[in-house]
């Protein structure tokens, strides 16, 4: 058997599968923020055609798979397994999107990482094998996660300074064993660190040390370093985790900031769309990633990028209950020319 | 690249991992159950030491891992992989047992069909190569579960006569490269069914055609029969799905009933525990394999398995907005023996 696992954490795909479509959902104030240009569908009803929002979130990821599965050539046949989940109770804008649908699921739950588990655990079915065509599918929905988490929005609840604004979104990749890039080369799984922030409002910085547990990890496992990437993007630090991060990093002498930014800082314009630490949710890193990072790739503006999903592992009940934050990241490294630097 | 799918929805582990440990973690009730002989740890204690339910939850998880991982011999190493959930909301059950334990993490949401959706991606992800060892693990607790999706127990609500109990037990399988069985030798991932029933509190029959649907796609996709196992059974149909499933195969010519069983009613004395439809939850299937199941292939007395993890995907959200429940199952191949017929 073939050793694709690399140091504490990292696996190899030894045969890089490739991203043959992806596409990207989201509502009226994404579509106003600074990558509005870039998304393929946007939809000003926020309940997106459904009777309640939660209905809604599952008609984005609908949108987010058909968008996807055509732009990847497939016509009318679907992949053979799709990893998806989200942030609802029982991730129910997952099960309720793909129900009756005839596809086979597998159900994740990594909070906001769930992008960058369902992009791993897609690459790795197709490199082992197990299908010829997977995808990653994941969203989340500014008001049912609003009123699931926090407050029902009619309560106009005001908001503090580190909080964020979850983006209301869905992004789907389609992971194949043949095609032209861009190449799912490896993974590091992230352990679950929790450093004793309790305050649910302040999830950049609960989420922060597990990004830098993860990231230093894949340096160390893959004997890389941040040079060798043209972008490191975390899914949903926003604007605190990311200095966060960037101090932790050079506390060891590493020099993040000319490559590293967070997709909750670039979806909101941060200044002007009242968001205050920026963007957050499954649906962030999610359509960052498929509505504008991966088209960068094609584009030739990006090489390599490590995509880093960040996920603060709460719940209300936790919370009620006086815990800290327990934080997960998960970091896939993607390339647009197929190379295997990790198979030597 | 060899091709490890079958059919519509079939994967098949080409090098057939091995499951080297395994341990059952139960409550009193389990314990005082017709199963009760079997488990590896009991506790009186419904907090399991620790403050709440929702930590007691964590807490089985933590001493089912560490069980499974001592039998599984692997002294103080832990699995480079857990693939990990349970029913609470933001799974953290799963979250607070992995927190700061310097292990990786892949989090699942499966509702109770998380066992087997875990011992198929940790056996993918081991046969692929990306892992040696991966763990499989998943808890539910009853009153954790019942002030969640029910009501606060203090309020004494009576129970429908459809109802089940939810297990209070956690299950963790260790699965490797290498070993002497019992080997995983595939799986079949479930699509999602929902047959249009809204009684959240007749779940057996909302998960019945799901594991129908996934049971009858493993025999088609495998070219296998009922024949071909020893016992197939299902996760927490409880005694009315388990009927139900009986009938839709009986309706095409099919009788499983010699050979099929449902931990949900054979965790509990379904006549004498006030039970009413028998056991449920993640804890139900991954306490019944890990504790019963597994070690009854150890003892020769059963060959061939096929394990079906049944969820049921609703929320109490979707349930107040009147929705009918979504069902999966997904169905993992057990041999006794090492034994390759699905690479020929």
């Amino acid at each position: 058997m073939q050793q694709n696992h690399r140091g504490k954490a990292g696996f190899v795909f030894s045969e890089p599968p490739t991203i043959t479509g992806y596409a990207a959902v989201v509502g009226k104030k994404e579509a106003e923020g600074p990558l509005g240009g870039w998304f393929d569908i946007v939809s000003k009803d926020t309940h997106f055609g459904q009777s309640s929002w939660e209905a809604g979130e599952s008609e984005m990821q609908r949108r987010a798979l058909s968008k996807a599965v055509e732009k990847a050539g497939m016509g009318d046949k679907m992949p053979q397994a799709v990893f998806s989940g989200d942030l609802l109770n029982q991730c129910i804008g997952s099960s309720f999107a793909l129900s009756n649908r005839g596809v086979p699921v597998l159900g994740l739950y990594g909070a906001c990482s769930t992008m960058a588990e369902a992009l791993l655990l897609a690459a790795m079915t197709v490199s082992s094998g197990a299908c010829e065509t997977a995808a990653a599918l994941t969203s989340s929905h500014f008001a049912s996660a609003e009123r699931q988490y926090r407050f029902p929005l009619a309560y106009g609840g005001q908001r503090t300074p580190t909080a964020q604004w979850t983006v209301t979104g869905s992004g789907c990749a389609i992971v194949c064993a043949n095609g032209n890039g861009p190449y799912l080369q490896g993974a590091s799984v992230g352990t679950i660190v929790d450093m004793g922030i309790k305050d649910a409002n302040n999830m950049g910085a609960a989420m922060a040390p597990a990004a830098y547990q993860t990231i230093r990890q894949h340096f160390e496992d893959f004997r890389t370093a941040p040079e060798d990437y043209d972008l490191i993007v975390t899914g949903d630090l926003g604007l605190l985790g990311k200095q966060i991060l960037l101090e932790l990093f050079d506390r060891d002498g590493v020099d993040l900031s000319s490559r590293y930014d967070d997709c909750g800082a670039m979806i909101f314009d941060t200044k002007g769309q009242d968001v205050h630490m920026g963007g957050s949710g499954c649906g962030c890193g999610a359509s960052v990633l498929c509505g504008h990072l991966l088209k960068r790739m094609a584009n030739g503006s990006i090489g390599k990028l490590l995509f880093c999903g960040t996920g603060a592992m709460l719940s209300p009940t936790s919370t009620q209950q006086g815990k800290s934050i327990p934080a997960v990241c998960h970091a896939v490294s993607i390339t647009a020319e197929r190379g295997a630097p990790w198979t030597m």
